[in-house]
């Protein structure tokens, strides 16, 4: 006897679950899990040198008590693909696991993959991070994606957004200080590049407006400049902007206010190595309080900051 | 009684052993692994669609066999780290198998990944695509880049090109029909962005010239329009330029023929899907020996273009 297959209701839009989140945790923080072996805790960092298989597993572990650790404090958590990669195949099963264990902990999962290509290609990526499988949620929430090859090579991403209520940040100015040298190429007009980009984003992110009145085309500036993050949410109003930059990089809370003006939800701040090793300057061994005592206060700072 | 440890010569150049490898096998000519579960032969395709599992394993067998056809024919193969990624942790344990395959079979191996990220992220990337291990030969020996984020982005790939002898592909004008969107934007000199870019990747390649006169910095330049080939070849004289776009993408051999000005092997022309594909089109099911044809065919009628 067959049984018939149950039609599930698409989730909602990426940008009204930003929301509900940032409404319900008072929180915009969304921390960035970075892990790299050398820096892991001592009790983790023995069993971590042996080989690939022993330091995926150490990763994964540290991913985890982080999660745990933070979960009461952020609406998100950035796996960056980058150091699960380095760990070849078994890091990229710890990238699955510990994405699962964040989904499971109620967290938002934003892939910090910077993912381009051309179309096909892109589909594939999209398949990778941000579709559904018939026995499996897609690996994360969102994704970061590189603009640098046009609308065509975003659109695969666009579709899961409409299907599958996934998110996509594109990148818009970047937090380094390399970024000047194409981000910020001046055109004919007398525009920096980024600023046609966030053009682009703004326009492409116009069909996915949610209920809230944000879309689920977010974009990627480094809150290193305050001026520019001014300028960025002007030209892109309805925009979740991802903010990287605080903390270790040196920008602080008081540095992203200008983000938020189109609402409490409207901006989202990633703090990595600042918040995940915060026990390297913390007065205890503990690494998994260390980063949730970080964790909590960095978000109560954003959301003064933000001043909603 | 402990062995001392060899300390074994860094190996040549990568745009070193471009040039032997294309003098060598009388052949410019790279096969793009991309392999799409729904494409696969049918004696493969029915094991891959239990799970993702068995799909990494039919995904594994095709490209062995792919490599073993054209391996005459061609210098490089280029997995495309998308559709591996595709299949989660089994596809990148499948692309990881596949590179190895292909470095024992004497090709040289071009990631296709496209990544980009800031320095400490970029260096993870770097490790986990360019650096040999204790125990293990690096993934590949060059790999696709984006340049979005500019030099402090680049600068862990270059110092893997200069320690490892690895090689790098920048994007500076792709083949997609969306590429004019951000590459053409004319910037306040007149000039496209791409230019200012194929700038850029010039005198990052500077230092890393070979003792061929070709860098192991190339550049990506789409085959689609030849005018845009030519120029790209006059802002950069000593990069090697990978130009997909040939067969599927519409592009043909004598449409590449102005990259190879600065000598036979400063262009590599890659064909993927009509050439792994190829017994799609042919009257054979042996999709071996069509895609081992097509890649004679190929390779010849690019041989002949470039005129050398």
């Amino acid at each position: 006897m067959s049984v018939p297959r149950l039609s599930l209701a698409p989730p909602a839009p990426f940008s009204d679950r930003v929301v509900d989140a940032v409404e319900r945790k008072r929180s915009q923080l969304v921390v960035g899990l970075d892990p790299v072996v050398e820096l892991l805790p001592v009790e983790l960092r023995g069993e971590a040198t042996a080989n690939r298989a022993a330091a995926a597993r150490a990763v994964e572990r540290f991913c985890k008590g982080i999660v745990d650790a933070v979960a009461p404090y952020v609406v998100a958590v950035k796996p960056q693909a980058a150091f699960f990669e380095a760990l070849g195949s078994d890091g990229w099963r710890a990238l699955e696991t510990v994405a699962l264990y964040a989904r499971e902990a109620g967290l938002l999962v934003i892939a910090d993959g910077k993912r381009c290509d051309i179309g096909s290609t892109a589909r594939a990526y999209a398949a990778a991070f941000l579709e559904p499988r018939p026995d499996a949620p897609a690996l994360a929430d969102a994704l970061t994606v590189s603009p640098y090859l046009g609308r065509d090579s975003v659109d695969p991403f666009l579709a899961a957004c409409r299907r599958d209520g996934a998110g996509l940040f594109l990148l818009v100015r970047t937090s380094n200080a390399g970024a000047a040298e194409l981000q910020d190429a001046v055109l004919s007009d007398g525009r920096p590049l980024w600023h046609h980009v966030a053009g682009l984003v703004h326009v492409w992110g116009e069909e996915l407006v949610g209920e809230q009145g944000l879309s689920s085309v977010g974009a990627v500036v480094g809150a290193t400049v305050p001026r520019i993050v001014g300028e960025a949410r002007r030209e892109m109003p309805r925009a979740i902007i991802l903010l990287p930059g605080v903390g270790a990089q040196g920008a602080s809370a008081g540095d992203v206010a200008r983000a938020f003006t189109s609402g409490p939800a409207s901006a989202l701040v990633n703090a990595s190595r600042s918040v995940i090793y915060a026990y390297r300057d913390a007065p205890t061994d503990d690494w998994r309080a260390a980063a949730g005592a970080e964790a909590a206060r960095l978000a109560a700072s954003v959301w003064t900051a933000a001043g909603w």
